[in-house]
């Protein structure tokens, strides 16, 4: 449980208790917190919320979604202006953080929908030069299982993803590992334009690391052939770590642990979207001589 | 307001009252009221809830959607055993109708995915012959407004709506008039299959009627070139009338209205998609004779 990590980012499916009869009446719950209380007390976990939290129980008359875990939970959505738990930013050291919820609603005129389209405005590259995005379901994957669910919000949202250069995306869901090449498929529709995912210097890398641990075993069956936009993929449990060097680089690595040893099996270095650019680095230059120059009496100006 | 029909099947996006500043406190959603009260006194209205429905609004500190219509507008949801008012199912006449919402999460593993899993299982053909679908968002639409919107949910329901033979899909939020012809898109992934919607006569027809009446004016700008799945679009006011004449054939209807007289623009004779099949025919016959067969006495069997 010793990660030496600054924090951990959390791509959903906590205890499992949906798994029992009666969701155990929240014992998985309570065991599972003291578990992860091994790692959770000496860095901030970032929660974001997988289809085991939905919890809905029509048999047993339990039709909220999300109830133990929005209670045993907590996240500070309130500093982002977000209206509900599930869906929220923070700032961790120099990445901006964005968690969304898969099973919100998050269509267009959704406030988890006007709550990113506001929120990908405030993100300052300056302060916060990278951008990493959180979900449960990936939008990415191969593997059979899963396969095709992320397309909902992948529809709605991947537009958004280039646009505001999202650095990485991380997703969980999947019980095995996959990391994307830069693509994107947002000129595909129902009436023309592209048939399938091209490469796309502008998108994110979607990464899949649901291989945390699971009661369900690993989903070993993946797509074959493997897709063009698929850079790795491997039923293995493990975890990804990512190391940010400066503004425009950063050190990531995904660790198989499937015999209780971290051995690093894949590895690339992260280019900052925003601060990668010839064109951005070009002004940072210029923002600093003119800070520079600004530093002169004010009465210089006129 | 005379519309002398048994029911009438609404799509959404009621009072606008949303438009309004601080949501004109009500008044708009009473005056509404009023003045559908002159139809909805004779017949059932079976309301589904659209965007303007949503009512977010963060800066007046409303957060909770849908909050007006819910309270305003009471579905007999329970009786079709949905946990939420916003997605539920009626049997009216020899129709089977089911209400979606498309505000709500409807993703796999959520409950109006696992509801509606469940309601398509519960329609009875027998009892029921027709299976009328309705939701706010049309999945099949190629005006510029609103375009792709309906994209998430098709990728998570239009397989189903095939596999259980839906005759007809209803939606609106579109404001002007369209008709596909029976096509998919069920075999499109991100990684491979076909580009494009394809002919396939166990599909639904999708109607777009959103040109009922609106404060935002008609959609005029419709894609060019006509995509092949649409098989009639105009961008005028008016209704449409499904005349159910028994379980293999219905008359349905667009109507303009635009010049205040009612002008039957486009028509044609709906088959059953269940019952519309020589299999579905033969059975039918089979039954009838097993029936007649067994009202012999019992001892017969012997």
């Amino acid at each position: 449980m010793q990660s030496g990590a600054k924090s951990v980012l959390f791509v959903g499916d906590l205890s499992y208790a949906d798994r029992y009869e009666y969701n155990d009446v929240g014992v998985r719950w309570d065991t599972w917190g003291r578990f992860v209380e091994q790692s959770a007390a000496y860095q901030p976990w970032i929660w974001s919320a997988g289809n085991h939290e939905i919890e809905y129980f029509p048999n047993m008359g339990e039709v909220v979604p999300f109830k133990s875990f929005l209670y045993r939970y907590p996240t500070p959505y309130q500093v982002s202006r977000s209206s509900n738990p599930l869906w929220y930013a923070i700032r961790r050291a120099s990445s901006h953080i964005i968690v969304l919820s898969s099973y919100s609603p998050f269509v267009k005129y959704t406030p988890q929908w006007h709550w990113l389209k506001q929120e990908l405005k405030n993100v300052n590259r300056e302060k916060t030069p990278w951008l990493i995005v959180l979900m449960h379901v990936p939008i990415y994957n191969s593997n059979e299982a899963h396969f095709m669910e992320g397309e909902s919000m992948r529809s709605v949202f991947e537009r958004w993803f280039i646009k505001h250069r999202v650095d990485v995306i991380f997703a969980g869901h999947v019980h095995a590992y996959e990391r994307s090449y830069r693509i994107s498929n947002i000129h595909y529709n129902v009436s023309g334009g592209d048939a399938y995912p091209v490469p796309d210097k502008t998108a994110p890398i979607y990464i899949t690391v649901g291989d945390g641990g699971n009661q369900e075993g690993l989903a070993s069956r993946f797509r074959d052939p493997q897709p063009d936009y698929s850079a790795f993929r491997e039923a293995s449990y493990g975890h990804s770590t990512l190391e940010i060097k400066n503004r425009t680089h950063a050190i990531y690595h995904w660790n198989r642990n499937d015999d209780g040893i971290k051995v690093t099996t894949d590895s690339f270095t992260l280019h900052n979207q925003y601060w990668g650019s010839a064109r951005r680095r070009r002004k940072l230059n210029k923002n600093h001589l003119h800070s520079v120059i600004s530093e002169r009496p004010s009465t210089a100006r006129f």
